[in-house]
């Protein structure tokens, strides 16, 4: 008997990253295509099809496949539709697993992106063996993956585990997407990062910053990295403030879950130890004592297109 | 073959109710003890059992009973330790699963006094049938008990559920037992309603108000409470306050979670609607649009030391 195979599919913003996957957890063959030209979600999967069909041939054929496992922004497991992602062109409430499951002919299984990488983790990853953690994923938004007793949190309604959108500065800065003032994503993601630096920049007109140098368009949460690693003072206490709100809102998470481990996963992570010192720092002052250096606070060690499709794929292997 | 029994018991930071209770959920008998008055846990444990041992008897003696199941604030299921309560005599790490079990000769589970009122809840009040709830205790501090999956959440350490440490004012009142700033248990709990009442009237000495005739020492939630059914304009925004923090709290943990009800338990529900209103109207505008208008908010539906001690013996169904 031939190991059977999962198609595994991460969609995210800007870009959909999708891959066929062995039961061992190997990426046989991936690829990837933009979200963001098609007006219609239809038009996206054919376009997805044009380069999934030939590598599902190349893998001998659909006979092998147990089926698709797909992460989405706002995707839900139980309707297998995503519904109303701010940050995706196609808008209200689409039945994306069904529209795949009639183009492929294969049983496809949605969750939220966040979950999918929290998937990941512990099948292949940083928590393997672990029954209680939280996976962060800290990108363009900030995401997250909840594990209690060795299953992703969904909830009654499959929505479950939006720590982004949690409030830690009530009154705080505005999301531009939700309208909600002091979400944790409206600071700790890349684009909480870029407007922490302008912010930063105006409020101090007075201090040399080498970000000074860049256009406002030019600063991201690169060249603020960038800035930061060649000892600029601005560019540290971004990282430093970012990292305080992030601790902050660990602590919270912590002591409502009690994890052995948060793994913080996505782009803003490539900023290191400037980031991780300061989110840790502010997590432990947070907590009660009974929860203090007990959470083991890391990154992932899954590269992150990888883990987007390993997680994905990973909930095929719970079908039938 | 005659019913098996339960003992349920609920150790608060006054006193300790405790019954016997049959597998349909009715109390045949209870009482309770004080918890502050004995300096050594072993003579708490003496004086209950003065009261105790003859009810076993009337109830036809050990033999009938299945356990003993207990509540404790901070107290451990994995361990069977209350560790470190701030509110109890007992100081330290207190073995009271054991002790009991050598005075009693029953088996003894234990779990957080919160986690108790949500089994109460779960088993014989307003959650029979729900997998995904909240219980909030708003007593002298904030518990909470947070079912998953029809399961309570404990966390890999046993001490998950802490939301009444959870901070939502970052920097803000200070927390006099645990030293930390703005936690919700500061602010929505009968001390934080007090606490609230002393800063309103500092902070408005022109404003009058019927809670100005009460000394500092009469001031209390109740008095805030009568104050307010009066029409008392200081004291109705007390509760507006209140209400605004508890549920800016609930919709983070919300989000968490996505629970089909969230469950408000203990003394400060006396308020009713002044306080349910605010906090129903803060809940909903805290939250992103896919989790509005889903929650059940609501007042438990059990008498308050009933469901403690329900709630308490539901543990010993589960025992083999």
């Amino acid at each position: 008997m031939k190991d059977k195979l999962a198609i595994g599919i991460d969609i995210g913003g800007t870009t959909a990253k999708f891959g066929i996957v062995n039961n061992t957890g190997e990426i046989i063959e991936q690829d990837r295509v933009p979200t963001n030209v098609h007006e219609k979600v239809d038009d996206f999967i054919d376009e997805l099809g044009y380069k999934l069909m030939p590598m599902i041939e190349r893998a001998g054929g659909l006979e092998q496949f147990i089926g698709i496992g797909m992460g989405a922004p706002n995707g839900n497991i139980y309707t297998g539709t995503i519904e109303y992602a701010p940050n995706l062109k196609w808008k209200g409430i689409i039945p994306i697993a069904d529209l795949f499951e009639k183009k492929f002919k294969l049983n496809t299984k949605l969750t939220n992106d966040a979950n999918a990488a929290a998937m990941g983790e512990m099948m292949y990853g940083a928590c393997k063996g672990m029954k209680h953690f939280i996976v962060i994923t800290l990108g363009t938004g900030v995401g997250s993956g909840i594990v209690i007793d060795g299953k992703i949190v969904v909830g009654h309604d499959g929505f479950a585990g939006e720590l982004g959108h949690t409030i830690i500065r009530p009154g705080g800065r505005l999301h531009k997407s939700t309208g909600m003032h002091g979400s944790l994503e409206a600071y700790a993601s890349a684009t909480g990062v870029r407007e922490t630096a302008i912010e930063m920049l105006t409020q101090y007109p007075e201090d040399p910053s080498l970000l000074r140098n860049y256009t406002i368009n030019e600063l991201t949460s690169q060249t603020v990295y960038e800035c930061a690693m060649q000892g600029d003072n601005i560019a540290n206490n971004i990282f430093e403030f970012t990292g305080q709100i992030l601790g902050e809102s660990l602590a919270n998470a912590i002591m409502f879950s009690s994890p052995e481990a948060i793994v913080l996963f996505g782009g803003l992570t490539k900023a290191g130890n400037l980031l991780l010192n300061p989110t840790k720092k502010h997590m432990e002052l947070n907590l009660l004592p009974i929860f203090q250096n007990k959470v083991k606070l890391m990154f992932s060690e899954l590269n992150e297109s990888d883990a987007a499709i390993l997680g994905a794929s990973a909930l095929v292997w719970d079908m039938d």
